[in-house]
């Protein structure tokens, strides 16, 4: 077998051409297979008269996600950027009411065990997440506890009141596209760890939401899927990877075949199923590939004449609670362009909404917006509709849910590093096997970089040194101090203050079947600093 | 396209060479395409010098299997059942203790809490059960909650002792070959009702596990194949789908493509994510596919040149909990061939230590049970192997695990009748469709039976009478009563006993964290009567 027998990877998504890319700045020929006559695979920007573009995909840009940014920086994509409108107030729903707050903060509630419970959350899930490896969390020392228990399990352990237990479910929805019921303990805190912790994960202004890009964030793949000329193979979906002792035989659907050196594949686990493996990748990759659904999530967008909301005082930046059930979307940003064009509000439909909502038809789930939106807004405005899109990456053959996939419980513990072990001459790239921004555009881009080294190293064209390299920090976006405020740091949670308060178990009990909020306390709102890292 | 274009059927399992079969009756061509070179799906019955045959598959034939006891005299095959050995005693092993006890009971206690303990989680499930229909279970009153928690956090919440606990976790291992922390709550009640029980699903005698068939069980799927001639084709892996306005192509991995009306999808969930299909099925079907993982099982045997144990007054049956971690298996029967030759004894090796203990060598696997036959008949007979099978279902490219797939949680109440409800052209059959002993060779035939029926109605070949006919009560064996015993329905729970005796709660609160067995209750075990239905 010649050396140059090209590597060949499957998925032309942003992982998949990462790691095409990798080889070939190597020396190291390859073909890139895609399923769709389109690059970009989870990317996907949309061309349109009545909006320009749009991404109906990955979009978002933040601080820390340094394989990104230098990816960016490569392709000569970086001074596209721009930063997301945050000014005015973010509008948060939960439990029938309504609270407002800026782009630099949470929502903080009246209640003061609201408040006190909210707040102990985020930092016990924080201070939990320090103890998890991002590398290898199955290695944590709680880690067989935390893994045996759902992140609901946790919730009705951890939080006293109704708002801190909603506020915990829309922080699953929005970030994973999963629900709390589903998901494991530890691979939700890893997940949020690796990202940063809590705040970086959600936060639009120095988190994950920062920036998106002018023109559309799937000229990424595009201009690396240039640079790989015809190398890319559209339309090409692989029904089969026979491992021979040589190398590899790939087949597709349309019957051609190509023989390469090894195999990466560039998809989520659960999209390796279409694949017919001989000899069989073994029983915990079996297993795996089973055990990683994708999670539940619509994109939906609404287009208005002019951005309302910005006269009104608002970021258009509205987040829900499941107990706001006339709301199709748990979370949504101002997607107007930077120049001011198009305006427009984006909106995030995840995890149980995602699925029970399938049966409207589309005017309805415009109709629930536009509810939602007059709602939160306090105006009529949100009617005066122009456009609307939605689009549902469930029902995409070779996706199947967006954005990435979610663990239940016992996954992470019991198949440990199975995710990116290579089984022979078949390596795993995706987001999902990566620990650096995992489910984001940074993670496919570690991930697709990481297997293409494990190849290069196997072959002898880069050292182990070069193989283990870590990446270094890029400030092409400045990189915030998210660390906890001193009111943040020194709250009590509800039992404690109930404790310091000495008040019996009783009204512990009594508080926690009543969750409603009780009025104001200034003593919690003058101890209150009100910005993350003052 | 002409009328007697055929239903193409894949997988040539029990269940699709059902649906084949019940086509053809009613006059409709079919074409079965199968992935291996052998009929049987999950049966599989191997042959050898040293033991003759044996089934290291699906094998076992009980009571109330209406649909597979009427298969079996349709193809005289009814007269080769034979009944498991079960005189003497079962052992059940746990939390370093022993226990004997006869075919016809469970295990008891000498600790009157962990007896009323391990009582009360049976009789529970039962009762929440019969809240279930068999057929629509998300209809349940109960469902949403039930099927938002873990069946862990059931026992956690239900069960006092340590002993019930372990009980409890042995239940579901080799029930669902699955974890408690896996599965949902109302799933696994789902699936035990569905068996008829508490009882029924887990028991030899009367039981699930009743009998097996002289020759083995893989002459069910041969005798079906033979009858279908050449419209079997082995060795045809099914790459895609493609439905047309006027019917559908299958296209096969050797490049063969197949013209049809329907396609009867005769496979577990995550197999059919082997297919690429075009138009995608849909959102929820997408979704659903990456959702239900098959459970994880090997099956080990040993033969030795006596049965040995039967002679010490054994049936060869050894339950172990969790907590013995010497042993890989969690139940095992005796496999003697009905004239006494290839004397051996059979275990399962579900769940966690299914995955965990892949790593061994065969011969550490092999030790492992020796040692646990050795503890649970005293003796050291069990060193004395004359032979050693293993099977991995979870290794096979087809089938990826065993028995059947698992619900993880919140599945049911979101997908509800996702599961089997036809796209287009698409029906589902598999033992993961039926509700009546699905997951076993019985629902594999309910459901293949169904899947046909549902396209023979919609061909105009069968009308709706005959398309819903109830399946007939079967006598071949006897039905045995299983309702609980006068001693079962009155013993108090823990918390009830502890209520009666006027017991403080901190007393219950000590208990649960001692959970050692404290010496006999001679109370307790005079009202006992002992036996299932007395």
């Amino acid at each position: 077998m010649p050396a140059d027998n090209p590597v060949i990877v499957i998925g032309a998504g942003v992982s998949g051409l990462a790691a095409a890319r990798e080889c070939l700045k190597r020396g190291q020929e390859v073909i890139v297979l895609e399923a769709r006559d389109r690059v970009g695979g989870r990317t996907f920007t949309q061309q349109g008269d009545q909006y320009g573009y749009v991404d109906i995909g990955g979009a978002y840009v933040g601080a820390t996600q340094n394989y990104l940014l230098r990816t960016l920086q490569e392709l000569n994509l970086a001074d596209k950027l721009y930063r997301i409108y945050v000014e005015n107030d973010f509008v948060f729903l939960s439990n029938g009411k309504r609270y407002l707050f800026p782009a630099e903060d949470f929502p903080h509630f009246w209640n003061p065990f609201a408040e006190m419970d909210v707040n102990n959350l985020f930092r016990t899930m924080d201070d939990m997440g320090k103890e998890i490896p991002s590398e290898d969390p199955w290695n944590a020392p709680h880690a067989e506890e935390w893994d045996k228990m759902t992140f609901k399990e946790f919730i009705d352990q951890t939080c006293w009141t109704k708002a801190a237990r909603e506020f915990a479910e829309f922080f699953v929805q929005i970030n994973v596209t999963s629900e709390a019921y589903e998901s494991s303990l530890l691979w939700f805190l890893w997940y949020v760890k690796q990202c940063g912790g809590v705040k970086r994960i959600v936060s639009v202004k120095g988190g994950g939401q920062e920036m998106k890009m002018k023109g559309g964030m799937q000229q990424l793949s595009e201009k690396m899927s240039k640079s790989l000329e015809d190398r890319v193979r559209l339309g090409h979906p692989v029904t089969s990877v026979e491992q021979t002792g040589e190398g590899v035989v790939v087949r597709c659907v349309n019957g051609e075949s190509f023989h390469g050196s090894h195999v990466i594949l560039a998809m989520a686990p659960p999209m390796q199923m279409k694949i017919h493996f001989s000899p069989s990748l073994g029983a915990l990759r079996n297993q795996l590939n089973q055990r990683m659904p994708m999670g539940s999530v619509w994109k939906l967008q609404v287009y208005y004449k002019t951005p309302f909301w910005r006269d009104m005082g608002y970021s258009g930046s509205v987040l829900t609670t499941p107990s706001e059930e006339y709301s199709p979307v748990t979370y949504t940003v101002d997607d107007t362009k930077p120049d001011g064009k198009y305006p427009s509000i984006i909106g995030f439909m995840p995890g149980d909404r995602a699925r029970k909502l399938l049966a409207l038809t589309p005017q309805q789930r415009c109709d629930m917006l536009k509810e939602t939106y007059n709602r939160a807004f306090k105006t009529t405005k949100a009617n005066d509709v122009v456009h609307y899109i939605e689009h549902n990456w469930m029902e995409e053959e070779y996706t199947g849910g967006c954005y990435t996939c979610m663990m239940p419980p016992g996954l992470l513990t019991t198949f440990r590093d199975t995710l990116r072990k290579p089984v022979g001459r078949v390596h795993f790239a995706g987001t999902e096997t990566a620990w650096e921004w995992s489910g984001y555009l940074n993670g496919a881009i570690m991930a697709g970089e990481r297997a293409a080294k494990e190849i290069l190293h196997n072959l002898g064209r880069i050292d182990k040194a070069t193989r283990d390299a870590p990446e270094p920090e890029n400030h092409l976006i400045p990189i915030e101090d998210f660390s906890n405020t001193f009111y943040e740091t020194y709250l009590p949670s509800v039992p404690a203050f109930l404790k310091i308060a000495g008040v019996a178990t009783v009204a512990g009990a009594m508080l926690y079947v009543h969750t409603r909020e009780s009025g104001p306390c200034i003593f919690l709102n003058l101890l209150r600093f009100g910005k993350f890292g003052q």
